[in-house]
Formats: structure tokens, sequence, C-alpha cells
């Protein structure tokens, strides 16, 4: 039986064109429509699209895991990711997780029964153990630190800019830094509040359990973070915010109840959001459009990759 | 064949706790592990997802189009599309338009081809007929006014908020009124354009062309609006702005500019986004999230429905 290009060839037309026909979208000129037709007759060419996705098991989907694409962080994550698929001609099939255990077992299952080619996990919650687990039934890649699993990976160095952030405020005259952290024992969680406690031990400072706050992830959690630091007696002058978004609310709190920026609290972002070029934050840049397209690049890798995204403070004018 | 309650019944265990055995999914006990697998033993029960989905015919998929999941409109929209089908267990998959026919066309072909069950289109690029020729396929909701089309729609009177906002702007001293848009000839955009017009016309005023702003869709584009109302001899002293996004951007221009809002610029967004509420902005709300679960209702429905969502104008400080 004769192949599309062979069709295309034989019709004097594009593949994309003899694709076109085949699939009947509108839009074609009559004329190559029936160019393309009759090519077809004399090749006595048949589609059948389940027997070709049957022949190739493949679906065209890839399966992304994200626990909410509302948030302006995954938002842009996804669309690098999106942005990348497109060029492929792959679609995004969408898990919303909340962080849910279960939901992201049954994106690991779409896996195994097939129903997606590969799995994009932006933000992991079941054990390693059991994402590792579903690794032989398709490619998986993961945003976090995944050396030594059997799945892709793309990370930050969490600690080192954390430390790094810590350090900037500190010889900035900061002594007293609070920071703003999602969930509380995540991963990058983890990975942050250490280098929060080693900091302060290397600089012989008492860890001040008030200064962290937690579940931080909407513009709207900037209003309860300083309603609370206005209560304390001896409150942070500075702020180290995990998310652009948070920080963002932080500030408008700051501007509407006549809080001086950076004077009365210094604030340090993170992912450099348009909001954060706007307010003209500083932050540390996370780019999240480009590691959305490598984690898309990383799914058709042979072996299992990993790769580590440098950050970079931008300097502006809230510190 | 014994089903999946039967099963559970002689296992003496929840139905939900067959299907995680079944699927072999961790988190369960090994004592009920054992109990339903010994179940299944005794009922010779056997299962095959691929000739379950044959059989019902059903792919569990929904596809929802939008032109940006970046963008926070269609963020929020999507995620009461996706709380309302992870209750009823669907997935989404999501096609990326840019408002790109064919992209828009690859998404009604995947309803032909049941790669989904539905689709929902959150912003329509394709002509009206060509929609309708692929409601036969499957279920069809646009978001936009589809009364007297095949498919079903929610919508909103666009000509009628417009004209409110309009009239409330002029009854507080404002005769030189600007708007911001998104694409110039979407269907929305033109029922604003017509409803601005008659506006203007009804009150013997000229139209202005300067004072209309295209391609307005996120919180960067406030500088280049503001750029130029700036170079303008006769600026106009309020504009409506179909973003929450984009009046953010032009309140945080003004902000760093000196422009007093409302006294130099009186500002009236759409929305009702987060940004909105805390930059304290008067905007027209419109419930995305609730829109996101009736569209995913309407997916439903045995026969096109259509149901028009009222938005209410929330005052804040910006007029």
């Amino acid at each position: 039986m004769a192949n599309i290009k062979e069709i295309a060839k034989l019709a004097g037309v594009s593949v994309s064109t003899v694709s076109r026909v085949i699939n009947e979208y509108p839009y074609v000129s009559p004329e190559k429509r029936e160019a393309v037709k009759r090519a077809m007759e004399a090749a006595n060419y048949e589609r059948n699209i389940n027997a070709v996705h049957l022949s190739r098991g493949k679906t065209n989907l890839i399966g992304v895991v994200v626990p909410s694409i509302r948030r302006p962080y995954y938002g842009m994550l996804v669309d690098g990711i999106a942005d990348e698929a497109m060029k492929d001609n792959y679609k995004l099939v969408f898990i919303q997780t909340d962080y849910e255990v279960e939901r992201e077992l049954d994106a690991l299952m779409m896996l195994k029964l097939k129903q997606i080619d590969g799995l994009i996990i932006g933000s992991r919650a079941c054990e390693w153990e059991v994402v590792e687990e579903y690794a032989k039934y398709g490619p998986i890649t993961v945003l976090e630190d995944g050396r030594g699993r059997n799945v892709s990976s793309i990370y930050f160095d969490h600690y080192g800019s954390f430390t790094r952030a810590l350090t900037y405020l500190w010889d900035r005259g900061h002594q007293k830094i609070g920071y703003c952290l999602a969930r509380k024992s995540s991963p990058n969680s983890l990975k942050r509040t250490a280098a929060y406690r080693d900091f302060l031990a290397a600089r012989h400072q008492d860890y001040q359990p008030d200064y962290a706050f937690y579940d931080c992830a909407l513009l709207e959690d900037g209003e309860w973070i300083m309603e609370r630091i206005l209560c304390m007696e001896d409150p942070p002058t500075a702020l180290l915010v995990t998310s652009d978004q948070v920080a963002a609310g932080i500030l408008a709190y700051c501007t509407e109840h006549g809080v001086q920026v950076p004077d009365e609290l210094a604030i340090v972002g993170f992912d450099n959001q348009p909001i954060a070029k706007m307010l003209n934050m500083t932050t540390f840049e996370i780019p999240l459009e480009e590691i959305g397209r490598q984690l898309f690049c990383q799914i058709h890798e042979k072996n299992p990759a990993h790769m580590e995204i440098p950050l970079h403070l931008i300097e502006r004018s809230t510190v």
C-alpha cells in the first residue's frame, strides 16, 4: 500500500496537504483536494487511524502532573511543555493532584495502560520507589533532583540558592530573616529549611520558629503573613519568599499599610514572574518556560537524563 | 463473570478497595489485598481495560481548547473544569491554539476519531459552521453565545455589561473613555465595540480611534498602553479594560509614574481576579471557576443547552 509521501508525490502537493485531505480538514482548495483523492484512488490508499496507532503503539499524548495549573508557577512551566509538545505534534493530558497521592497514581496508571506515551511530574506526591516502579512502562521525567533514580529529572540547587539569598541579605545588615515556603515537608522545602538552619548555626544565631511561614502559595497569602508579622514584638527585617506571587501579595500589603520596603522590610522573591518585573522586585530567576521545554525533551531520551538549572539573583528595588 | 461490586461484597471490602487492588495501586493493606484476590479467584474474575474501554466506547478524556493556559483568565476557567472532571473521574486533554484554526481543527478531529469523549472550547477560532459539523461525533460546548447552534454554550452579555460600565463612568463625569480589548475582531470584542459605538452615538459624541487599544492580554501590556496615553494631547480620563491582568499592569504603571488613580485616570477591569481584589480595583466579576464547572456539566447534557451568566460590577477604589 502506498504511503502518504508517495500520495503527495503522485498528487503534486505537500505531505501536509495530503494529511489535511485524509483528515477531512476544511481550508484545502477544491483543486488540491481533488488531486489528492485521485492519487489515493490510483494508489488504492486506505487509512485506519486505529490501526496506525496500534501498529505504532503510540497515542501522541503526554501526561503532565501538577498540583494546580492555575498557579502562575505551573502555568509558566506548562506553557514551555505545551510549546515543545506542539512542535512534535503531541497533546498533553493534565492531571491536577493538589498533592494527593491517589491522583498521581492515576497518572502513573495511565502510563502503564498505554493511555499516554510518557509522563512529566511537575511536583511529586508519591514516594520515589512508587514512581520508579512505573518507569518500566514508559518514560517519566520529574522536576526535582532525581539523580540515582531510573527516571529523568531537571532540578535546581535549592540548598545553594537559599544560602546565597540568605548571605545576600545578611551582607546588607539583615540578621532577622524570615522565610515563606509552600508545603512544609516537600523535598524542596526540606532542602531550603536545612540551608536556613545551617546558615544560622554557622553564624551562632538561634532558630526562630516564628520566622518560618508555611503553605504560602498564592497572592492572597501575603495578607495573613503580614498581619502576623505586624503583631510580632521582634519581627524579621527581611523575608525570603519562595514564590513571586506571595511576595507580590506581601508587597501590595506593605504599600497599602504604609510599611516601607526595603527600609522596614526587605523582600526577595523566587521565579521572576512578570509581576516581579512589574513591581521591580528583587528575585531569583527560575526559567520556567525553558525548564518546561527541557522536561518535554527529556521524555524522548533513551536513558534517564539529569540536568541542573542554575538560578540567578536579579537585583531590583526591594532589598 | 462477576462484576466489581460482587467481588467487593464477597471480599467484605469497599468497591474502591477492589478497584485499587485490580489496578495494582500501592497503599492497600496486605490483608485487604489478599481478601480481594481470594474473592477474585473464587469468582473467576478477569479484567481487560481495553475491552472495558471498547465496550463502553469511552476514553474518559475530555478535550479543552484554550488559546493559552498560562493566562490567569483561562487558568481560572480550567481550574473549574478540572475540579468537576475529577469528581466524575475524567481527565482533560489540553489543546492550546493561540487562536490558530488548524490547532482547533486538531481538537475537533480528536472528537471525530473518538480519542476524546467531548470537547470544551474556551475561545473559538474556527467558523461556527465548522464547529457545528463536528457536533455529530460527540458533545461540544463553547464559552460564547451559541444559541441557535447545535452545540451547548455558556455566555455573558458582553454588549450589556460594556454599556453598563460605560454608563457607570459617564455618570461619574467621564466623557473621554478609552477601552482595551484582546483580539480586535473576536466575537466578544465585536459586541463590545458595537456597544461602545452605540453608546457614543446616543450621546452625540464622535468616535475616537485613538481611544481603542487592541491585543491587550497580559500584565506587561499595561506599559505600552500607558506610554501611548501619556503622549496624547487629549487623553482619555477613564479606561475600560477587559482583563484584570492588563488593568493591574496599567495601575502599577500609574503608581510608579505618579499618575493619580482615579483622579487623573479611572480604571474598570473585568474578571475579578485575585490581583483585582489585592489592588482594590473596580471590576466586573466573571465567575470563571463556576463557569468552568458548568461547561463540564454541559458535556453530559443530552441536547444542546445554553446558559447566560450574569456579570456584576464590583465597586472599589479605581473609579
